[in-house]
């Protein structure tokens, strides 16, 4: 990831913490235990980018470091000890909106870096940004964003748009990261708040 | 896949189509949006593709190439704009018959052409075949052939089986995948007409 | 895998052969046929290695030999033979047990030997554990272990975790093995005599 601009490696570690406190979350909805906690925190927070770098061939990227493991162990023991009653507010949800955001920036980002096409970068950064949450709700038996009519992987999928899109114009990756980060937190968050949906399939047309 | 012979290589897109219109079929039984329909035609049907080339260490078919991502795209607006209602008919069931058998006998060509051991190779074509609607199942929340008692995997293993046991004999690729995708069609569809399923464990013996 | 002991290596087909068994056995609870029996043997076998491997870069374990296939298939046939009725007492348990342990010392030993950190080892031994058991329980519709409240990714945990301690003290492979295994199995052996459970989370304090 040398060609990745420095300026969007904190994207990894925003998008990290954050899906790492919805897993635990996940698993303080059943009174898990702790261990359990631990998992489902690592499973959300490094679901997507692990299938990202298996797909683009790139060495799996907390495989070669722990400070990714550990840091999904810190937020599901944080989770263990704050409780869930804290973030039973709308804070979760923008949390995750976050990261969704950042995760589709940094995974088209090093999608790109690995010389894919540009279909293929926009659909990493989407399936950084999604899997790992996808991951959580089917092994946590609760209904994915795949099963619900919110608008979710829209975001994702202009996140990831407009950073390649910008990227292929010539742009700078700090610039395009910035502009697609915000795009995409925009338009999850005009979603949670106004209840924006796209139109749904309809089969009396 | 320098090996593989180019008369197979349009089961590739074949396979992909029909899979992909299953995938938006899915979609469609939700009322789901746009984007949504992409998803799953695109995970349906390069899912079976992309399991194989993981495990047999093969760059992802479709990660090099923006080609299967545009059919996958394609295939989902059009289900989209024509609705469900054309499909309702068996029409979609034996679409589906056809992508079995032709990517059952794609998949063990292309482990063959990876040098792994008969038995692999087979493996191979099964999982290739069914991988894309299993996953495409478990993420709508229904019910996956590997709960059915239909036959389903025993065709693509007819198919997988053929194929490979047809080039270690030393016939021709071409004749090979013929052979084997017809068979394998038969099987499925016979199961279809006729219903035939294999027995059942019982445990009562 | 030069690195690894090969006292180390029976571990691999001892984990192999009871997690088949409890693949078929799940396929016998809902009267599968044989080709389904056969799936499920295989996914839930090889499932937690082949995740494994694929995520510290191995060559998949299985892809290079059909022996680990063929055992799979064995011991889905001699279930399908012999029927349920000899299992149903707590010998599965035990037998699970005793491939849980075994798996989480030798998932641990295969990432030391491809140079991952400690943490790592430690995540890859538990995940060799228990991701087998996992999909075959998603892909059967039910319950996972990861919505259960036993103790059971905890004594993988414990079992991966004292190998990793004992060969980064400088300790035999042999014994680390033979040491992580026991302790293992003795958690969960115990957690099954005693029911034994962490305690789970509770959102009222």
């Amino acid at each position: 990831m040398q060609s990745l601009s420095s300026a969007l490696l904190w994207f990894d570690y925003l998008g990290l913490a954050v899906f790492a406190a919805t897993g635990a979350l996940a698993a303080a909805r059943s009174r898990h235990d702790v261990v359990t906690f631990v998992a489902f925190a690592i499973l959300t927070g490094i679901g997507g980018g692990t299938l990202r770098d298996l797909l683009i061939g790139a060495p799996v990227f907390w495989v070669h470091s722990g400070h990714y493991l550990l840091v999904c162990v810190g937020v599901a023991l944080a989770v263990w000890i704050v409780g869930e009653r804290p973030w039973r507010s709308s804070a979760l949800n923008w949390l995750d909106a976050v990261g969704l955001a950042a995760y589709a920036a940094l995974g088209a980002a090093k999608g790109l870096s690995y010389d894919v096409t540009p279909p293929v970068a926009v659909t990493m950064g989407v399936l950084t940004a999604t899997f790992g949450g996808i991951l959580r709700d089917v092994l946590a038996g609760e209904p994915s964003v795949l099963l619900k009519r919110e608008i979710y992987m829209t975001a994702a999928l202009l996140s990831a748009t407009l950073y390649v899109a910008g990227r292929s114009a010539g742009f700078d990756p700090a610039w395009c990261g910035a502009v697609a980060f915000l795009a995409g937190l925009a338009l999850r968050g005009g979603a949670m708040l106004y209840g924006w949906r796209l139109p749904g399939f309809d089969s009396d047309r």
